[in-house]
């Protein structure tokens, strides 16, 4: 029998959601922990009880919804995602994944079907990281690879801690962290990238989550008037900094897995238009999916800059910002989405995430595998963040072929 | 009869002006205009009066004292500098070609000599233009190439007038302006860069000043997610600024001139490490004594931008900010003082200044020349700026053989 969710009340549920700490230009502001935060998830809640799942609320403030199945002793299959958002977000990012599991549960009572395990919908805390260090937070502490105290002790920005945040809004329960695993993770998740946008796809299977690698590189060169010192007695910072930035944009052809690299912050001092600049400081984003020329990339990068520094005569300092490893999913859930995708007649391509998701933590202790549908013009983080109805449609749709399918199996 | 300068004496008048504005490391501050200015000047006046000169102090507070010839009748040889300094300034800049100046005078009253013309000394008003622009304001007015409604005008970044800084510290004196025309101008100088120190030269015979080009460019791509974002769908304003900002380096080499090129400005925005810039603001310094290998440079620099624009898919802005035409200083002047240069057996370049100077405003009312000396390191425009005793003496002296023989000339 076939569970087919309705269109409707999942755009409906959408735009409830998208209600609270709505901005200018039609996105969202709820910021982990914060007053709009909390009142997202009290939503959320109150929609997973009219639903007649049951809810529980963890100490980080994870919000789990479980619509229970015929033998209540099997672990569950999980779909979720996070309803937090960046500062001025869009209404899908996070969301989708949430209320489409809703919609999946709502689908299964339109029929009056009970799988064999129960299903559960997650909405993972502080993902965004937006206010609170690390991202993925509530998912880290629900696999149990963040302490909870380390968690509580995170300060934003004015020096406020999580705790005090999260306990002034509401947002924790008492459900015991770690959480139970679960028999198998899916998420749903807009592409937040323009690759099926721009290559006309409907569906994204993702096998993978790229590694970054973020390191932060000082050159120290020599002041000088811009007028009065020749090129070949110059010590400039700046040059080293604009050509090794130069480079890393020619790094991605050198090397496998769709790596992809970026310079975000260069700055300049003393910044005046007539001195050689005498500091630089940049930020270089590496990402790929193989580690191992993620690894080489990064190395052989350095030995290229040292090159550069010498004949230069500028001294680099590098500092490492953070390193995650890539995560691969699940092959046999990957191939499991891939053929529910293959099956909707739509054209579906297999890709990589450029971004982090709950997913791969939660993979880290069950099985699981994501769904992309396609970001117009590859927006997100950003309050004109899109996708069309349809692909909404289509990507719940899969999500619940797959997770019905998941609940059916014994073992 | 030679007129031998004193060392000694001129040491020590550095050393007294030093002390006016003196801050820490051994440097001065005496920005155009303000209360230190003002001292420095009036110190500098009373040091011409004691030598038996006459001061005239202009409308825009330029001080010249002269010491009469054997005809009045005749036009003087004039020499001078400017005593104002940056923010962090050094003892030597400007300072010198003014106390030089007066140590050539004193030297002849020494031997009691009377020149056929009569010797000026000026200290023009704001040389340094690091409160109120533009730059070489006081020698600008003194030939008639800027208004003097204009330099009142002028504001500095608190919005307060030459006008009203000038009168509150007591700058401005009745003598007319422009000035009258001298029969020639000299002007020692410290080097300001690493060239004479780095070769071993002792003197410089400064041929000419570099003409400089100042754009600020714009370039408009569009922000992205660094992670999400595949190499060939960005339009990262970022990587075209380092690109653009790598090939200004190796640009000098392909013109003649003595070319150099600076980028001192680079600003990314979002400026965050995990996004793509949407905007890049840069600046480029160019200068060449080669009028026409300067325009080449900036026009075959904007073609090469556009073409990379293009391969990127980002837009650019140019806007001017500055154009000064390269000046070459009198031949015949040049030529003296190359002569003089030589007759003291010492090591002596030819060689073009990339800073700009008061001597080459001058230079357009009347036959002009300079001398540099070696700045240790090339250090100016800060507090560490050093000049070896031994080189502001032979300095001094070149400039009062010089300036003598020119006093002698009847026509």
């Amino acid at each position: 029998m076939r569970v087919a969710i309705d269109a409707e009340r999942l755009l409906g549920s959408l735009d409830m959601l998208a209600q609270i700490g709505a901005i200018d230009g039609g996105g969202c502001c709820r910021l982990a922990f914060s007053d709009e935060d909390a009142t997202g998830r009290r939503w959320l809640a109150s929609r997973m009880r009219m639903l007649e799942m049951d809810v529980r609320i963890d100490a980080i403030g994870n919000v789990v919804g479980r619509y229970e199945g015929r033998d209540p002793s099997l672990a569950p299959v999980m779909m979720g995602s996070h309803v937090d958002t960046v500062r001025t977000g869009g209404r899908y990012d996070g969301n989708l994944g949430v209320l489409a599991g809703l919609e999946v549960v709502a689908a299964l009572r339109d029929v009056g079907l009970r799988p064999l395990r129960a299903i559960e919908v997650g909405a993972f805390a502080n993902e965004e990281g937006a206010r609170f260090a690390p991202d993925m937070m509530g998912s880290l502490v629900y696999v149990g690879d963040l302490a909870l105290d380390d968690a509580m002790q995170a300060r934003d920005a004015d020096g406020v801690r999580v705790a005090d945040a999260g306990a002034a809004s509401g947002c924790f329960g008492d459900a015991a962290v770690p959480g139970p695993r679960p028999h198998a993770f899916l998420e749903l998740h807009i592409e937040q990238g323009p690759v099926l946008d721009r290559e006309d796809f409907d569906l994204g299977v993702v096998e993978a989550v790229q590694g970054i690698c973020w390191q932060r590189y000082t050159f120290h060169g020599t002041s000088n008037h811009a007028g009065t010192t020749p090129m070949a007695m110059r010590h400039d910072a700046g040059y080293v900094a604009m050509r090794v930035g130069a480079l890393v944009r020619e790094l991605p052809a050198r090397y496998p897995g769709e790596m992809v690299a970026t310079v975000g912050v260069l700055r300049l001092e003393p910044e005046l238009v007539n001195v050689v600049p005498r500091r630089a400081e940049m930020t270089i984003d590496l990402r790929n999916v193989d580690r191992d020329a993620l690894v080489a990339a990064r190395d052989d990068l350095d030995a290229e800059i040292r090159r550069i520094d010498e004949a230069e005569g500028v001294r680099v300092e590098r500092a490492p910002m953070a390193f995650f490893d890539p995560f691969r999913f699940d092959a046999a859930v990957v191939e499991r989405v891939a053929r529910h995708c293959a099956g909707t007649g739509r054209r579906v391509r297999r890709m990589v995430s450029g971004a982090g998701h709950d997913a791969q933590i939660l993979g880290r202790v069950a099985p699981a595998g994501m769904i992309f549908v396609p970001s117009v013009a590859g927006l997100s983080h950003n309050v004109r963040e899109h996708t069309e109805a349809e692909h909404l449609a289509l990507g719940a749709q899969v999500l619940a072929d797959v997770a019905v399918e998941l609940a059916e199996e014994a073992a």
